[in-house]
């Protein structure tokens, strides 16, 4: 039976970060509110499912026959396990893990340099707050997290091709997304850093290489980024 | 061998969740950077050591025997199997720990009300935005968040005088622990609120009254809550 993802359609967002790893290791799977009026429906029922005895806070939500599954570094546990996308052992599994959750913590912080105030309102209400987060953003957080994924990469002792061990794991395909993500969001900031962190841009290559994903990304399946995800462009959050 | 925590002395901030699981099972631990001048060099080259082949990113890291862990709700997860914390199938430990992570998201937009721009400035050079951000927190974050929790103690089918099952998880642990610092942060919002989610405002009394956490608070270990921690008592963010 293929997974069930059930995420909001017109972005990548979190589901994003499911979706690669599903695409990833070749999974079957169904992009639920992907497939129409009634698959929507099908994702508002769900999160308002009143019989549901451990109901989801947000998407995206992963359906497996009857586990219902959510929080993206959550469902990366459990896929991770299944198919490969970490290691077996438990040190390597919880190194993976927090470098996952170390990865989500900045996702909100890009999330936040466009709605540092307040998810409910519109960018435009709160652009000046976002200028000075997102001045912040740049100048000190995006290289003391880069900084800290490269020095990840340099100490891997099974060669740094990947962050952990001499095999992709989730979280290699998070930071790519990141990394992708900040391409488009950042295009100049990205320009300026991206030289110092060669390790990481490499690994963004080497993932985005890989032929499932590039199959992925051909089939048209992959949503293109947009001003209504994660990962937006403004010109004036960018420097 | 004891545990050893690493963490911030002065404050309880995201150590406390590390804190409140170690107490609660009993476990033998060292919180090494409040042993004095000594434990927060300790601290201090731990976060600098460029030998490690695995970095934290930032406390509260927790050293068991080799294993060097961070990222709270990682540590909680490795913390829940050793020591029941967590169920043992594997649906009702992931379970846990999306229940986890959701607290963790709602840690991240407590500390924001009051640092919305940036953790780097003071507070008081964000207090314009602090105000904004506060009021869309209280408004709007809380009632979803605790309504949220309300509704999954309601669901759980073996009585809901805990989260998950039966038995304390150390989600509970953590959901205490955020609506004990929201009381101390904002005590008018809690004093209006708190009707609205009996379940919430019961569980928060269980868990208090657990005899090693009512012990924990006897001994004086128990940190203050303080305006340089995650929950900051500011009059004019709370209404």
């Amino acid at each position: 039976m293929p997974y069930e993802l059930y995420y909001w359609p017109s972005i990548q967002g979190r589901g994003e970060f499911v979706r690669l790893a599903l695409e990833d290791v070749g999974a079957g799977y169904v992009d639920v509110a992907r497939t129409g009026g009634a698959g929507m429906r099908a994702l508002l029922r769900l999160l308002d499912d009143g019989g549901l005895a451990r109901p989801p806070f947000a998407p995206p939500i992963l359906k497996s026959g009857k586990l219902i599954i959510a929080q993206t570094a959550n469902i990366l546990l459990f896929l991770g396990d299944r198919h490969g996308l970490a290691p077996r052992s438990q040190a390597g599994r919880l190194w993976v893990h927090q470098l996952q959750l170390t990865l989500a913590d900045l996702v909100v912080e890009i999330h936040d340099t466009h709605h540092p105030i307040a998810a409910s309102l519109y960018y435009e209400d709160q652009r000046d707050e976002a200028r000075r987060r997102a001045a912040d953003f740049r100048d000190s957080r995006v290289p003391k997290y880069l900084g800290y994924f490269e020095q990840v990469l340099e100490r891997n002792r099974s060669g740094g091709a990947y962050l952990v061990g001499a095999r992709r794991s989730y979280a290699d395909l998070s930071l790519f997304q990141v990394v992708d993500g900040l391409h488009y969001a950042f295009p100049r900031m990205m320009a300026r850093l991206e030289e110092a962190y060669p390790r990481v841009a490499a690994l963004h290559g080497r993932i985005a290489g890989r032929p499932r994903l590039r199959a992925y990304r051909a089939s048209g399946r992959r949503i293109a980024f947009n001003e209504d995800g994660i990962f937006r462009h403004y010109a004036e959050l960018d420097a």
